[in-house]
């Protein structure tokens, strides 16, 4: 990895070469985007089943696209018990942490009879984008639907792309049956997030899409957002480790490259006041490269996207991570918890030496679909809030309304919204002598 | 108004009809927006400079883009005292509501060493849009700017197209004074969006931007969401009214009415249980149309989204208030309460005969920027939750991810991210036989 000593300069470029893995960019695939959710909006399962054929390679009709209980049934018999065992654990943590998300409906009265309050409704049906490919990734699975369930959502429906021989991976169907998946249907890339935010003949509109996808998918997602909520506009992952010179730096270096093996576009950045400990973890990723299975991927990450910077100070490390803002912000310093309080803006934040990223991935609850590339500046990671809504409650008494009707309508008239300073006082038409 | 019995097949007519209004549906106007943005994106003050001498007839330059302190000192000198004093009452009114949708940061422990926990920051630096126009809309200004002054916004930006002689309308400025706004600059339509996305030499980017306008306005924050947050895409307004035989039809008829003010695509429903109260409401409406200053408006909106909707239950007249999603919904029934708790989706619900629609745009706290068009389904009112985002916490230690690392192990080898698995092993070398 380039050891860089980190001024505004190397700054500002590294924050620009970042941004251009964003999906906004890739405005090529845009119009092909648009003409896929445009053709499923008006031809429903007939397009749909047409671009799985294309893209997924899959032969399916509307009969099959539904997964059928059978099916998971199946799913789940071939899935390692260990490995179920594993994944009911995760869950429970899943659901723990969620469960601490949950917000109240409240209210606020005063002795003249007025009640103002907020209603808290889940969303009634909501679709989960789950991508397929070679790997299968059922914590992702886990992490989209479990706080969906845990909000309330009635209706949580699934989709993932099939294999060519229109299967989906077992231990996805398995993570969907044990999360709470309502319905699972075989469709992956911009034309299942059509249908989803449409509907088709098989496939049921719903209110928002939440998940990760590839880039058909996050342009996909943009382009209906409006009819149907989302939740973000996923891109690559990246990870930022802030290291003092009491770090580990073999821990530093198998963390950065456990993000630098997700794909070539995944960042992985160390930010360090110790120009020693720079070189060293600098050598284990050379040497964990030798020996970790996944190291193509890893090397193509790391030559455009790693980084190892050099600061003067922990104020600069902490800087950099703000005007980064990482999807992943790993924080291996001497007090932790310090360091924490001065970072305006990561995904998720894991401190000390034994809060390595991957607990978070798998383990620990809280979630890992997280705002990736910059995002973290306005958005967070899912949650039960992602499932949810909310109405204003307003109540006022005739004494209430009464001792506010002139100001309403007076500041209604300054807008020249006649109509509305009518309704107002209508309410109290043939009483002006008695205010 | 039109009086129609409802049934299925006038339902879906009525929802097909009211979502034509959806900004998702002007796509004659995309491609306009999209250049727009994008020249902004690449010009910056210049191009935006252009852009408001073209649509806003304003000749402007960079030095004179911001409105200054004075200007502002001189607005708030002309608007009438007692206007400024209704203002201050109602700000009072909305910040109170506001601050009880603060939410804290928090975490839980457990005696293993484990923390989890999430973190509340609020955004950096927002936008807010504020229409200009004929008319000023001060109430808008207090509804977008106090929750970002509540949640701990530093920074917030407002814009808002000049008139022809470049001048912003005092009152606007007053009240964006008045609730706390950092900078106010001349601009307009999509070009202010852009400016606010991507910052130009003179405007500064922010992290999100909020507040509804016209169609340019909504395509823009569509186009730039991704970059930045948005708080939603906002359509035109529309008012559901649910009375039963008990409601006073004259009030119900003004409530409508304030709506279908707003403009022609303006929507307002009656649903009611009576078909006498839908008579005399009908009546009632011709009478105020005679006499209100906006009836041109009004009769245009009315004609083509005015609805009064007989139903044989009131649990028909919910079902219609839930599939419609109203941006406001008034409960003028024997117990609004009762019925409030089966209510599912509207932006805000006002219950009761004191409770008109106005007192909520004005008045009484919560949010006037509510979701429209049928989106209350997945959006929420403007609040403090739009200016706020989180980062999870996550902290273990040695014993408590000692307990955990085998099933982390597991779970990352069986998707097959191995440098996953790596991170969590390095940290239990050569202690496997201890376990």
């Amino acid at each position: 990895m380039r050891i860089i000593k980190l001024d505004d300069r190397s700054m500002k470029h590294i924050l620009t070469d970042m941004l251009k893995r964003d999906p906004n960019h890739y405005d090529e695939y845009s119009e092909t985007v648009q003409k896929i959710v445009a053709d499923v909006k008006q031809r429903g399962d007939e397009a749909l089943l047409e671009y799985t054929r294309r893209f997924d390679g899959a032969e399916l009709d509307a009969s099959c696209i539904q997964v059928t209980q059978d099916e998971i049934h199946e799913a789940i018999k071939g899935v390692e018990p260990g490995l179920l065992e594993v994944m009911k654990r995760s869950m429970d943590n899943i659901r723990r942490y969620h469960e601490k998300q949950r917000c109240n409906s409240w209210f606020d009265s005063k002795p003249d009879g007025t009640i103002l309050g907020q209603k808290v409704t889940a969303l009634e049906r909501v679709g989960v984008y789950v991508p397929g490919g070679k790997a299968a990734y059922p914590s992702s699975v886990l992490m989209n639907i479990i706080p969906a369930e845990v909000a309330g959502v009635r209706q949580i429906v699934m989709v993932t792309p099939p294999d060519r021989e229109g299967r989906v991976n077992p231990v996805t169907l398995a993570a969907a049956c044990l999360a709470g998946a309502t319905k699972v249907y075989k469709a992956g890339g911009a034309q299942a997030v059509a249908a989803l935010a449409f509907g088709t003949e098989s496939i049921p509109k719903v209110n928002k899409i939440v998940g990760p996808g590839n880039i058909f998918v996050a342009l996909a997602k943009k382009a209906v957002y409006g009819h149907v909520s989302i939740d973000s506009i996923a891109g690559p992952s990246e990870i930022l480790v802030i290291a003092d010179e009491t770090a580990n730096p073999r821990y530093a270096a198998a963390d950065l490259l456990s993000q630098a093996e997700h794909d070539e576009l995944a960042c992985a950045i160390l930010v360090t006041t110790s120009s020693r400990l720079a070189e060293t973890v600098a050598r284990e990723v050379e040497e964990f490269l030798k020996v970790l299975p996944r190291s193509e991927i890893m090397k193509k990450s790391l030559e455009r996207y790693g980084y190892i910077l050099v600061v003067d100070s922990m104020e600069k490390a902490i800087e950099a991570a703000n005007s980064i803002a990482p999807e992943h912000l790993e924080i291996l310093t001497e007090n932790p918890f310090e360091v924490m309080t001065k970072i305006q803006n990561a995904g998720a934040i894991f401190m000390g030496e034994y809060s390595s990223e991957p607990l978070g991935d798998y383990f620990a609850g809280p979630n890992h679909i997280l705002p990736t590339n910059g995002t973290a500046k306005f958005f967070s990671p899912l949650g039960v809030d992602d499932f949810i809504k909310k109405s204003s409650i307003i109540y006022y008494s005739r004494e209430a309304l009464g001792k506010a009707h002139q100001d309403i309508e007076r500041f209604a008239e300054s807008e020249y919204l006649t109509a509305h300073a009518n309704s107002i006082r209508v309410r109290f038409e043939g009483q002006e002598e008695k205010q």
